[in-house]
């Protein structure tokens, strides 16, 4: 018979992950969220999708949702950041992005809209920001489509995670792919010891 | 005018990735490796692309490619290491893989295959170790092909990368997916620094 090891100290205050509720949500390895996905793939509204998927990373702290979003994005768009990372390669890493607001900070409080915008800029970017109520739910379903199927440029939403009966709040995360049959978009969550990559229904998000 | 800022010294001895040798590899977020991609996802031969994809990482360290590949692993089968990485989550992340092989050794030499086996099972997988020679090439297709239709287990391959015409030699990674049709393995390729994910022909990743 095997003896279960004893848990240490403090473990029933830890997690292993968080149940996805589904719905809203449909998990992305799902049988369902692979249908999603294969029909949105012969639609060719998952473009993007390969190049950022190549990138997608865990936050390094629990309040770098921001920062991992664009250190993923960054890298996504082939933008070199001409300093190194570790050796002698140059790439991008959430510890590099601190011009525009302190780190120490960030771990404290995370970044808002306008300061992931900095960030993006500061480090070779090209950036539009849009915030809530500047365009309306046609407007951003448009511009869904429109970046998930020419993967040239990237989608970073900000979103409250309660609209999705998630645990916490405001949170980052790149849109990977867009589903026009089902109106669903895939959010590439880099709070990845906590949800898995999920898709959602749109106009949710647009809320 | 805009002016380029200076280089910093030493930046020219510095790399921003390196061009992928294809042939022999096919990048993954290529026309070429988003058709392999989709004729594979039809055959039902990357099923377990979903799952791994969603822990793929980057290695922290130059010479952490049998961790990562482990992490990587060790996440996407959903085992919980019963030991807390940051805040109050439990989540693999390579620096936890000190059971077999002091860490500050595989900083400057890697692992090999033997001590990656010891690692993934003290940290609660199952594991089935085949040293080069142990199955026929026709044996390893039929394993890989399997593994990828199932997504129930998953293959860690230690390989040479002046095989594929790459730079370095000795490597670990995950194989994300078969394609049936042209004999190709998927390796997702935890130096992201430096190569994308690509299509390799599985008779070059045998040998």
């Amino acid at each position: 018979m095997e003896r279960k090891p004893l848990a240490p100290p403090g473990f029933s205050r830890t997690f292993y992950k968080r149940q996805l509720p589904s719905p809203p949500a449909i998990e992305f390895a799902s049988a369902r969220g692979k249908q999603v996905f294969g029909e949105a793939l012969a639609d060719g509204t998952v473009n993007n999708f390969f190049k950022l998927i190549e990138q997608f990373r865990t936050q390094d702290e629990p309040a770098y949702c921001g920062l991992a979003s664009l250190a993923m994005t960054l890298n996504t768009l082939n933008i070199d950041p001409r300093r190194t990372w570790k050796g002698p390669w140059r790439w991008f890493h959430e510890e590099m992005l601190d011009c525009c607001h302190p780190l120490p900070k960030v771990r404290e409080e995370g970044i808002t809209l306008t300061q992931a915008a900095c960030l993006a800029r500061c480090n070779g970017a090209r950036v539009e920001l849009y915030p809530y109520g500047a365009v309306s739910l046609e407007e951003f379903r448009g511009m869904v489509a429109e970046v998930c199927s020419s993967a040239e440029e990237h989608i970073i939403v900000s979103y409250s995670r309660q609209e999705f009966r998630q645990t916490g709040d405001g949170h980052f995360s790149p849109i990977g792919g867009y589903s026009a049959r089902e109106d669903l978009a895939l959010i590439l969550d880099t709070a990845r010891f906590k949800y898995p990559p999920h898709w959602v229904p749109l106009p949710m998000l647009y809320k």
